[in-house]
């Protein structure tokens, strides 16, 4: 049975509960809208923590573009029954006036890896990523928080953020989850039409040819070009960007001397998709 | 037996005991040189917890001069010994590498309260404040802060702040500590030169003169101007600000329906004073 609770001080109460119980509480911090990929960060945190909370939240401060919030896709019923089947503990789902009230006024932000790739596309989308990411900790007193890699860049500036203001709470990156063709889960990709739904495989995979060709010796600017070149064929409107990236600064990579990264995102119809691996 | 602990992960390790234990924790965040003003919080700290770590950290991100940076009085075996006798559980005192490590890159920020008056004359200085503050309570997983009211406005700052990130530590804010001539307890008046120590009492004086008058009907306009006449008379260089605020919000109060308070902050020498009353 998976309770529902929408304000922070009954969340504290529970949490409280737990903790004097001696439960590790970890926490999944999420939109809603939940796929597969969502789960498997549910299904770790049950592995690893004692008390398992998923968070819903539409944080309108992290969206840059109005439209796109209204737009972001709602099912809470949907999501519950979901939680319910994986033994959540508790679904926290806070309304907005919840987490911003009257007189709200701090904004936590973090320079450097927040800065290229979705910080420059998307301005002040980490400065709310941060601040919201910085209250739930705060609400849930999670122990371990689980963040899919799915959104590399905002493992990197959850990573820092944790380190720089000590907060309590482990960062565990899983995997990101992706339909068999490849494309990677995302609550976005329901707003796709079938036409955009079978092109929309191709960035990941035009990703994995990059990354090959990169690690083959061929120069990373000769095969991000034409890998943009391939995902603009397939039949993508843009890409925003396709960077060949150090996986943890997220300062460009000219070798592969240091773990680096393949990071993209690029808009199909209305939709806009990003996607990393590995090279 | 006080224990000086100067790394987050030692400090960490030592409260994770005391709280599988159940203890109440409580921390005193100071930049050391302490005096009667600290002594009087660590005692309230005392009585209300279990346990009470006192910092000490001179916090380079809250200063917006480098000279009174260089020239805040640091005293840390005098500090120690007064801890002591105090029975201080740990006395936290981190170097600026521990607190700022390479890399750091996150920032706190909190508008409103913190603008006017110190946030107008000291630029950053807010930030810096609700910075380090998150951090140490981040470090110290403390359930109860003690603050001093004469940094009144950063009280609201932090005030607001733990509210706005949902942190777990409950503001406890104490009574201003005076020498027997009024003049606020102070690391900086050390630096007094002793004529500017027979000087420093007139803004106590002249305040209390102008929250009288407010009080008896003044006009608020005429009770601040003659105040400040008064306090420059006296022997201050200048006067940065003398505002009658709303006591929360801080907002200019034009009358005393709601609780208001007298701010102020001058210069003696080389030295700046601050100092606050209830009107």
């Amino acid at each position: 049975m998976t309770e529902v609770i929408r304000s922070a001080e009954a969340l504290r109460e529970k949490v409280a509960g737990w903790k004097r119980a001696g439960a590790l509480v970890g926490v999944v911090p999420t939109m809603g809208a939940l796929h597969d990929g969502h789960l498997s960060l549910a299904r770790e945190a049950r592995k690893q923590s004692d008390r398992v909370i998923v968070t819903i939240f539409v944080n309108p401060m992290q969206f840059n573009n109005p439209e796109d919030l209204k737009k972001y896709p709602r099912d809470e019923a949907h999501d519950l029954a979901l939680l319910e089947a994986d033994g959540v503990d508790v679904l926290f789902a806070p309304g907005p006036e919840e987490v911003y009230p009257d007189g709200f006024a701090s904004k936590v932000t973090v320079s450097g890896v927040s800065e290229p790739m979705e910080g420059a596309f998307r301005p002040g989308h980490f400065d709310g990523v941060a601040t919201v990411v910085t209250k739930l900790f705060g609400m849930t007193q999670a122990g371990r928080a689980f963040f899919g890699e799915k959104d590399w860049q905002q493992v990197q500036v959850v990573q820092r953020l944790v380190r720089d203001l000590n907060i309590p709470t482990r960062i565990i990156p899983c995997p990101t989850i992706r339909e068999d063709d490849g494309l990677a889960m995302s609550s976005r990709n329901v707003r796709l039409t079938a036409a955009e739904r079978a092109v929309a495989p191709a960035l990941h995979r035009e990703m994995q040819a990059a990354a090959a060709a990169i690690r083959g010796g061929t120069a990373p600017d000769a095969a991000l070009g034409a890998a943009r070149e391939a995902i603009l064929a397939a039949g993508f409107a843009s890409v925003e960007y396709l960077d060949l990236r150090d996986a943890e600064t997220l300062q460009t990579a000219t070798s592969l001397d240091r773990p680096a990264r393949l990071l993209a995102a690029a808009a199909l119809g209305e939709v806009r998709l990003i996607d990393n691996i590995a090279v």
